[in-house]
Order: C-alpha cells, then sequence, then structure tokens
C-alpha cells in the first residue's frame, strides 16, 4: 500500500527485551530515535515494544517491513540465549548468518584491553546476517547492524541508551541522511505560562490551523504541564534558510495573539529566562516560599551560574518561621491567615530585605490534601513579588492534587516574577483576586 | 503458534495517534494499561503506538489479535474522521457496524445535560461493531467498545487518561479478573539507598537469580534512579495468602544481604520514611542547603503532614549567606572552603540550632558544570546530619551531570538522615572520605 517513493520517509521502531514490559519500565530509546529520525524528514509510523519470545519478535519485525522502509530495532544484540534479535532478523530476511572474522577480532580485542578473555558465549556478537554490516559499538561489546534487503533497511542497535545514542547519530549523519533525501525537519519551541491548554488552544487555533493546508505548511502541536503551555512547531524543508524564515513568521504570528503569556520562543526554560532577566540587572533575587517547600529556589538554582543572582532562600513552613525569620508582623497571620495578600507581600518585602536582594518572592498557600476551609479551598496560593519600588501580588485557586498544586505554584511564582521583570500583566489563568500592580503595601 | 489455553493470559496494547509519535510526547496510558493487567495475571507481550493512519491500524491490530487473545487500544474513538479505530475494528473482523440506539441517547443526553445539542459528527459514536458492547464513559463523550471474536477479546478505550484509567479498573474488575482465571500477581519493592545499582546485583543476584526456578517463582527487576535502587519482586498465585508468604520470606533474604542499605518494603519513599522517624520521636527537622537548592527540602514538603515536623529550611547558596544566616565561621569557610566537612557540619548545626529543631542537614557540593577543581573537582559534596549528641558527615563524589549530581546528593541526604536516626552505618556509595560518626565536631 506505500509507495516505493515514499518508502524512505517512513520508518518504524521496535524495543526487544521483556524487562520493558514490567510495568513501571518504559521504552525511552525510541523518543530519542524518532527525534532524530524526524530531523532529517524520516516520520516515524509505528512504535513497537516486544518481549524476549523469538515467534513474537520475528512477527513484530515481519509486520513493520510490510509496513515501512526503514526498521529500527533496539537492543536483543547481547551474547545470551535471551539475546534474539539477530536470530529474528536472519530467520525474517531469511538470510542464514556468517561469522565476520573482523568483528570477532574486534570483540576479542576490546575484552583483551581490559585485561580479559573473551568469554566463549560473546562469539555469538560477531554473526551477521547476510548482506549485512556490523556498526562499531566504541562504548560496550554489542555491535550494531546495517542490513539493506531490497528497498527495505533494517538497523539493530544495543539497547543500553548511553551506548545507542552515539551509534544512532553517527548512523543518521552518515548513511540515514544521505538516503533520506534533501529534506529536513526544522522546529521551533513557543512556551507559553498564564494560560490554560484550552485558553491557549482557543487563541492560538485560528492561526496555526490555517498553516497546514499553506503550501509550506507547519505542523503544531500541544503540550501542557502544570501552568505551562508550549506549542511545538516544524517545518520539513530542503532549505534551512526558508524553514527558518518560515518560523520565524509563525512564532510571530502567535506572539501576536499570545502576547507577554509567551516566556520563551529560543528554547529556554522559565527559570533560564527570569534568571537571565535578575543577572541583566544586575541584581539579586530571594524567595520565601512555604507550600512549594522549595520547589521554586530548586527550579532557580537549576540553571548553571545561578549563584550570580541567588545568594539566599528561605522555605518559611511554620507561622513561627514566616514571622522570626522574615519578620512577618505576627498580627498579618492572625489577622489575614498565613494563606492571604499581606502575609505573602510581607514574606516577599522580607526576604527580599534580609537577603540584602533587590527582588523577592513571597509563596503561601494550601496545597493538600488537608488544610482547605470554604473561603480558601485546598489550592488556594497567594503569591507576591517585591521590589524597592513595585510589586504584583495575586491569589490563585490551583485545581489539582498536592503534587501537581505545588508544582503549579511554583511555576506561576516564577512567571509573576518574569512579568514583574518585564513590566507586563498577570495571565488570568487561574486568578480568583488580585490587587493592583503598584499599589502601596 | 500460541495455544488456545494460554491465550487469555496474554494481551497487547495499541497505543492510537499520530500525535503520539512526535518526539516529545510519549504513550502513559500503556504503562497504566501494563500494570493493571500484570495484577491479574495477564501478561503484556507488545506495545504498539501507531498513528491515525487507517491502513497501518488495521495492520497493527490484525497481527496482534494474530499472536495473542486480547488486545487493549486506546485513543481514535472521538467523532472526527480522524478517529479511525472503530473503523479499524469493524474491518479487521470484517464486522459491520450498526448504530446503538441505547448508546445514540446516551451521548445526546451527556451534552443535553450541558445544555448543549448533540453535533451531527457525533453520531459516528453511537456505531459498534456487530458482536461488540459500548463502555460508558463517565467523564467524556467517547464509549468505550468490548468485542469478543472467536477466543480473542478486543477492548477500546478512549485516549484522555482521565477518561481511561476509570473506565479500564470497571473493566478489569468486572469482566476482564473472571476471565483471567484465578491467578492474581502480587508484588513487593525493596528500595535501598547507599549502593549502586551493580552492587545492589551483586549481592542480591545470588538470592534472587535462583527464585525463577522454584515451585513458586519470584520475578525481580532492578530500577535504579540517582542514589536509589529498587527491586520489584513480583509473585503469581492463585492464593493471596501464598504469595505473600512467599513474598515475605524473599524480602526478609534480600534484607539480610543488603542490611540496612534497605529502607522500604512498604511502598513509602525516602522522605515519607525519614519525616515517619522524625515525627515518631516528636521530633523536628531542619535543612541548610547549598548546592541541591531547595531540592532536600521539597522532597521532605512533599509529603502531606510534613508540617508536623518541618519548620523552616534555608538555602544559602553563597558564602555570606552561610555566614550571616546558619552563624557558619568566617574562617571555617576561609580555611578549608565552602566544600567542606568543618563547613557542612556548622550549616547543619547553625540550620539546628536557628531554627530551634532537633537536627539539622546540611549540604554543600559542586554540582557543575564548573566550579570543579583537581582537589575537589565536579560532583563533590559533604553532607552533614547533626543532633545535640551526635552526628554524621559524608565526602561525596557523585559522577554525573549538574542535574544529577543535585539529584544524587539529596537523596543522600535523606539517606544519611534516615541512618543517622535509625543508628545504623552509611552505605560506601560514592564516599571518598568520612570522618567517623560520632566524633566530636
Amino acid at each position: 500500500m506505500n509507495t516505493g517513493v515514499e518508502r524512505p520517509r517512513w520508518a518504524e521502531i521496535i524495543a526487544v527485551g521483556s524487562e520493558l514490559l514490567i510495568p513501571p519500565r518504559a521504552d525511552t530509546n525510541s523518543l530519542y530515535l524518532t527525534a532524530r529520525l524526524s530531523d532529517i524528514g524520516i516520520e516515524v509510523r509505528a512504535k513497537t515494544v516486544v518481549g524476549d519470545n523469538r515467534a513474537d519478535l520475528e512477527s513484530v519485525l515481519r509486520d513493520a517491513l510490510a509496513r515501512t522502509g526503514i526498521v529500527v530495532l533496539s537492543g536483543g544484540l547481547g551474547p545470551t540465549d535471551d539475546d534474539l534479535t539477530r536470530d529474528a532478523i536472519a530467520a525474517v530476511l531469511e538470510s542464514p548468518m556468517a561469522e565476520d572474522p573482523a568483528l570477532l577480532e574486534q570483540i576479542r580485542e576490546r575484552f583483551a584491553r581490559r585485561g580479559a578473555r573473551m568469554p566463549a558465549v560473546n562469539r555469538r556478537q560477531a554473526l551477521v546476517p547476510r548482506g549485512g554490516v556490523a556498526i562499531e559499538n566504541p562504548l560496550g561489546t554489542a555491535p550494531g547492524l546495517w542490513i539493506e534487503h531490497g528497498d527495505g533497511l533494517i538497523v539493530a542497535l544495543p539497547g543500553p541508551p548511553n551506548e545507542l545514542m552515539p551509534m544512532f547519530d553517527r548512523i543518521v549523519d552518515e548513511r540515514l541522511a544521505p538516503r533520506a533525501g534533501p529534506d529536513r525537519v526544522y522546529r521551533r519551541v513557543i512556551k507559553t505560562s498564564g494560560r490554560t491548554e484550552s485558553e491557549v488552544e482557543e487563541a492560538a487555533f485560528p492561526i496555526y490551523g490555517a498553516w497546514v493546508t499553506e503550501p509550506l505548511p507547519v505542523l503544531t502541536t500541544i503540550l501542557a504541564s502544570p501552568g505551562q503551555v508550549e506549542l511545538h512547531l516544524s517545518v520539513r524543508s530542503a532549505s534551512a534558510d526558508i524553514a527558518d524564515a518560515r518560523l520565524c513568521d509563525a512564532v510571530l504570528q502567535i506572539v501576536a495573539v499570545l502576547g507577554p503569556d509567551v516566556f520563551s520562543t529560543d528554547g529556554r526554560t522559565l527559570e533560564e529566562v527570569v534568571g537571565d532577566a535578575v543577572r541583566a540587572r544586575g541584581w539579586f533575587l530571594a524567595v520565601a516560599e512555604s507550600c512549594t517547600g522549595g520547589l521554586v529556589s530548586a527550579r532557580l538554582t537549576d540553571v548553571p551560574g545561578s549563584s550570580d543572582y541567588v545568594s539566599l532562600n528561605a522555605v518559611t513552613y511554620s507561622n513561627e518561621a514566616k514571622v522570626s525569620w522574615l519578620g512577618v508582623p505576627g498580627d498579618l497571620v492572625r489577622d489575614h491567615g498565613a494563606v492571604s495578600e499581606p502575609v505573602a507581600l510581607a514574606m516577599a518585602n522580607g526576604i527580599r530585605q534580609r537577603a540584602g536582594a533587590d527582588i523577592g518572592v513571597g509563596v503561601t498557600g494550601i496545597a493538600g490534601p488537608t488544610g482547605g476551609t470554604p473561603a480558601k479551598p485546598v489550592g488556594t496560593t497567594v503569591i507576591a513579588v517585591t521590589t524597592a519600588t513595585t510589586h504584583i501580588v495575586r491569589t490563585f485557586r490551583f485545581p489539582s492534587t498536592r503534587v501537581r498544586n505545588r508544582q503549579f505554584a511554583a511555576q506561576l511564582a516564577l512567571d509573576l516574577t518574569r512579568r514583574l521583570l518585564a513590566g507586563v500583566e498577570a495571565g488570568p489563568a487561574f486568578v480568583v483576586a488580585s490587587s493592583r500592580a503598584g499599589e502601596p503595601t
């Protein structure tokens, strides 16, 4: 059903290993393989994980070869009886295997370099199905296999990601890209905060929905995590310049409708954007966290070089700690409750002053599962960002579990910090109350 | 090639959706489906992700049905032309579809309850292949499908995880478990800290390697994350009592060789184990972090109820903050450097005293990528845990990137805290220097 012309642009991926089917495990190699294939314009049409069962593996491989021109397998190339990939390929292609003397020598040498004798069992790893060639594995004993068969191609790689990834990089650059034709896929990621996924979709779909039918189509996919919605744009083109121009224009169209809710179009994370903005002013930033318990600080300091602008943060989990460490007036906590705009502001001002910082962030909320009240249900979170001359404070109500409410709160704390630094208004998502930015505190 | 007797114990999973093949995305439903099937003794032999392409989907479904008795599909049940699962099933089974009037009424009512008219396009969702019945979806418009065909079974579920999971739970309990026979799979997870994956394997394989050939085999798989190695044990049995007894015995055998490096056999996380031990003494715990930047605090406060034993933590990223906020003597930093055992101890003692806590933790290190020296390369991390009467301090050298070195450090900080509370020696992994526990500081 596939035309011969198109087959080289389509691939399937097969991950081999019973351990990959045990519940907590997942096949992560295929994400890497898919991304690298996609870079060179090869589309993955199906991915399969199959256990160490010879009949199943042969069946899956046969079916994949019938559908697409390129099949990439990972795993099952070790020296033991459980390692069935070589045998399954030989059986499916009806190509007997032969020992490759040069390959055998390489494997022997690899053991010799570590002062060891090659175990007899490893001799199997020098077997190559007829028509195939070995792919060198600089980091392990299991060589890969490259087997062309009619207009089809099988690439088999060892399972350990640290061996598979560099081997596949070389294959993509040296062997697959030339076969794949001149097209490459170019990407841009637009990261937003302050709108829900459906709000982003509602605003942006009228734009990106029209792109797919244009002469140079731009494909868009939406990815959401707590407080962050990303638009992943891609263009297939033989010209980097044309693709870049198309993507630049596409990004501008999206930014025009999403405005300052877009915080990154160059791959930077929110914590990098915030850090760069603080550093650009020669400022220091200090955070006082309650419900997020250190998440905001951990994200800020995840960035290499963050010691340029982070000196001290505090996790003031109890009311006493808020009072004694941040100087939050005890009567504010008593009169308004720990989760209130006056307390969040006092936390932000307190940590800013005590850390000798230029910008202070205060986060206080009810992450759950307990601690909610009718007036302040679980998910209620107040975030304040202050400098010596201005501030933002917002009350949010996040809709989720403890873990996700904390992630929402950390994300929105970083986002409000970004907005104060950029001088832009806060997005509406999840906001239930807000005093006006810049009001005297 | 499969016998009729075994077929009901084997399943395959097919996730349908082109968006699942776009690089950053992954199919997460299959992890849930695999775990629930495994609970009732049904083994998943292969999992496939396939795009919204009718021919590919039919081919993948046909092949899966040829291999196994149960095929669970997710996605592709929506109302649009892209939603091909219904049609593909009908084509593969050669069963024409018919509109289910009761189902159509349910879908209409669902829209009516929200004050909306059912769009004409949604009428497709009332189509059911002959021999199939609809599975109610209380949380969305797309009903599921249950189709028995010869000795085979197809279950099709909508893609959104929040709809799929409760639907599948009911199916497993009410319909699949009775078909699956009396066996269930019982599990236990042994969590360890303080040894590398290969150290755990070397110590424990002589034990668990023998289990697979016993009359009631116990299967074991190892999962590693920075600083934590888990052994996942499972037993298949028709008797919960027999399985429990076997697993209890298996856990005891492993604990006997891994000793106090095991921190959990009941599912609790390391931060829960630490929190429970602190709470059991009526104590408070306080943490002063440098290189981990808030990760230890974030993990501790991830536990609901952690406000019982966490009041105040500090992220003292700069030397000034260590001196002014924790009372670390300036000459200690000058003489030994910020990443040193005297400074880590002074941080732990400082936060303990200033927070009025009973146990203090100090973490200081060089996460990378810069900041290393020949004497203290990237990855060097010192962790101290102190009480009024005792302490542990250890110098580690973690082998990885900034992100993972920070995860290692947070894990080992919690692990050393656990060990001090339990009065057990620290594990050897990654330790490059240690003064003796309890030495006067």
